[in-house]
């Protein structure tokens, strides 16, 4: 097995340690960062559930491990937290043609491109669901339970990912996702430029779609602030909040007051979502 | 009274709020920004004391607000925080001439500085003394009790203004703090050429030399940690520790096995230092 970790940086936190490796991807067809922390339970020889935390427009593994505050009630709980980037990386990966920020480098959307350019290296679902977990169940000391949660985008790829795949995630959350792509502008035109304008296609990767067909019900805990600015335009939880309804898809949807799109939010209520993925993935 | 803040950003953060304010600093002569964490508390109508945070070399007031997950403590223990800049800033202000990050802008070392270039922009040490408290108190609900805090360059700040000023704060501590800076590299480049090559002058901005005749007895609490790359050569809390104890100054260093310099690292111990300070400030 050629998986081989290069290891970045190393930082002891709450008794644990916040690490980021460099691999190869054989998905991304590229060199790719990866964050884990580590809790201090690690180091004393159990297998502890894995979170997959998924980063919205512009980040990289980086903005959540030192924003969101996680690493405190991680360390209490006892979970491993995964961080991937939000796209391939390097010389050779095409981006937007403007360098846009909502597309391309930092703007993966964790799906599987089929368009040229972007075929050959976006494939950020292949990346984040079987690869990745692969490469760490194979070097940390992991139990059989993955949990997945992230933020706008990332909530986007946190929901699409529970949803396609019944039996591979014990939980799942989102801070402010990206609730029905195929119909914000952000999702439009990712969707356009990585899938090709035929809608058709695009359904199998709004969680607004996928939550009517979704065998197994997972329940989805959603916080979104009431204040963000990309609440109206990108976000639309209302969509999936009535298509879960429909479905029987048991979802909570926490409006909260006077919030807006930043880690300032996602710090205040983390605790919150980690103790969600903790007691399912006991 | 000519104090006129203007706002610049504002968050929602663990119920109370994260605001970034710019105004036009007399001491500094330009505009600078600073943050304040303002805990639910202040919206209801409680006056609270005030814990100033200085920040250590190349940072802005961001660096703490967004990595060290203060606020949850700070509300809960309806704490207001208080993060100026490093230096001045903006056009004319002299910087290090070689752009050094060591020196000059995001390098104020809270001192008043007597040389030129840079006396007439380089007096952090009347800013967060007198400056910056006096526009705190005029504008926020806050209570005549104030604590100072501070990391590395900002460790040194908060230690000699503390030590300096009698009677003026209820509390100190430091993590990773600048602890002899005549004695170390960044602390000699730095009163060089701030307060010019005569080294007996130096000695009013050194913790080391000031902790064996300070009249009031503030207990100091400092973290380290003892995997920190700048330990041995620029911090020496070992220097800050023998002068205290040979001055009967109570001190609290602890040696934090295995932490680095990093806000890993003091986001691992901040809920500690609140504590210090909320029971001091009560």
């Amino acid at each position: 097995m050629v998986m081989s970790l290069e290891i970045v940086s190393s930082n002891k936190s709450f008794g644990g340690w916040h690490k980021r490796y460099k691999h190869r991807s054989s998905s991304l067809n590229c060199d790719m960062v990866f964050a884990v922390y580590l809790p201090p339970q690690a180091e004393q020889g159990a297998k502890l559930p894995v979170l997959y935390w998924l980063s919205g427009l512009t980040c990289t593994d980086e903005n959540f491990m030192q924003k969101a505050g996680a690493q405190r009630m991680a360390a209490e709980l006892g979970l491993i937290i995964v961080a991937p980037d939000t796209s391939p990386r390097g010389e050779g990966v095409a981006d937007d043609a403007n360098g846009a920020y909502d597309f391309g480098l930092g703007a993966g959307f964790y799906l599987n491109a089929t368009q040229e350019p972007f075929a050959r290296h976006y494939r950020m679902y292949d990346y984040v669901v079987q690869e990745l977990p692969a490469l760490i169940e194979a070097n940390f000391p992991v139990s059989d339970k993955r949990g997945i949660a992230g933020h706008s985008m990332g909530g986007h790829g946190a929901l699409i990912c529970a949803l396609k795949n019944p039996g591979r995630y014990q939980s799942v959350s989102a801070f402010s996702p990206i609730s029905n792509p195929m119909n914000c502008p952000w999702g439009e035109k990712a969707f356009s430029l990585y899938l090709g304008e035929e809608r058709s296609r695009w359904r199998e990767w709004d969680a607004s779609v996928l939550v009517a067909e979704a065998s197994e019900k997972l329940p989805i805990l959603v916080d979104q602030g009431d204040r963000d600015d990309f609440l109206e335009g990108q976000l639309k939880p209302q969509t999936l909040q009535a298509a879960a309804k429909a479905a029987g898809h048991p979802l909570t949807l926490r409006m909260q007051p006077g919030y807006d799109h930043s880690y300032y939010f996602i710090a205040s209520f983390i605790d919150d979502h980690l103790r969600h993925h903790a007691e399912a993935l006991a």
